[in-house]
């Protein structure tokens, strides 16, 4: 393992995980067509597709992030388009739906598990995942990945003060402290505020609630690239010419 | 603020939260009782208590502790011991239920506030607490005690690994490191097996699953206390007699 700080950018990069080391998204859209299919004898797909991201964003503050929480709105959902119809068959049907998800493969995008396994030669790993606790450390688990990062933090929330605190607790100054994800709400908006840098490399498919106006982009810098094979040459540009 | 390592005999003590700050489990029988009086058309109470209590410990492996994964056996046992005729209405009553679960008071056992911002004068405290890091984060910000702990760790199982974890995570010596809480099985048995201290105190009612066969108590060392307002004094005792 080569010396750190001496010749590196950054003491820390940390990554986001769901659709940034693995696909997320696509279980989620997955169920949503099964809800869709489930429903249909009672709405149109739009219609159910709306009052789902509806109910989802209202429950947000009671249930948080993550598969249970999305369950539990999709039941209720149900329950309304259905104007209380809806039998204990299709509820159970939904519960398992819930389930499956839990139990869903970890797929790590491509080029992942060789670029985190050669930037842990030469740098400290932080994975930093909103969500469900549960849901979150199952996936870590699954994924292989675990053991490059040195510390893995599940948040309720990633904004300014989620990274305030994560940099403050593990002694980084900001400067130092590089996040890379997919999200600019949550991965880079909040990093460059403090100070830090940010990598974005979006994803192909991206929740609405995630999604960023263009006015609050103007003035950010950061960095953007389209495959996170392209992340050590990167870095490696940002490298001081410091022989070891 | 007082010369800690000298002359206290703990470098940290950490708190579980759940039923050892804070009332928790009533939560849970009263939410158990509403639910026993919605399905009584279907079955007797003991019955509906015997097949919720099945399913919650088969859905851990799926939805582990919290809230939400509570509701979503409610809502499970509804449909299974009505035969899939439990209504919409009723489905929507379980989930207010739910929520009304993550919406309620958060009421400190009696002299913990005293006592926590006595010892945090003195130590270092942590919170460990097991659960849904969403539900739990809601907790302590209502807690208002969140100041006084200088981490909080929110996990979601308490066994001799995550204690393991902890300790070295912040660089604590197991023996310089004491646990209190009113779980034998997650906050008093892992705890004393890594070399650590435990304090018990009882709550007066204890989830079945949390309970611990007299065998497994035998041969390990720890303190029990009746009330967290006896832990100062306890820790006086245990104090070596060195002036500052």
């Amino acid at each position: 393992m080569k010396s750190k700080s001496a010749t590196t950018p950054f003491d820390v990069i940390a990554f986001d995980a769901d659709d940034t080391l693995w696909h997320n998204e696509h279980i989620y859209l997955n169920t949503h067509d099964k809800f869709k299919q489930l429903l249909r004898q009672y709405h149109n797909e739009e219609w159910i597709d709306q009052r789902l991201h509806e109910t989802e964003i209202r429950n947000l503050q009671h249930f948080g992030y993550g598969i249970k929480g999305f369950t539990l709105s999709m039941i209720e959902t149900a329950i309304e388009l259905s104007e209380g119809r809806v039998g204990g068959n299709e509820i159970q049907t939904i519960i398992e739906f819930g389930k499956a998800m839990t139990r869903a493969p970890v797929e790590l995008l491509e080029g992942v598990a060789a670029t985190i396994a050669q930037l842990a030669e030469s740098y400290e790993l932080l994975l930093i995942t909103k969500g469900d606790l549960f849901d979150q450390e199952a996936k870590i688990a699954r994924s292989g990945l675990g053991d490059y990062f040195r510390r893995i933090e599940v948040v309720s929330e990633k904004d300014v003060e989620t990274y305030k605190r994560i940099t403050a607790k593990h002694g980084i100054a900001p400067e130092r402290f590089l996040m890379v994800g997919n999200s600019l709400k949550s991965d880079i908006l909040p990093v460059v505020a403090i100070g830090g840098k940010a990598v974005y490399i979006p994803y192909k498919t991206t929740w609405i609630h995630e999604r960023v106006a263009e006015e609050d982009l103007a003035t950010k810098p950061y960095l953007t690239i389209q495959h996170i094979s392209l992340l050590p040459a990167l870095l490696n540009e940002m490298t001081p010419d410091v022989v070891d």
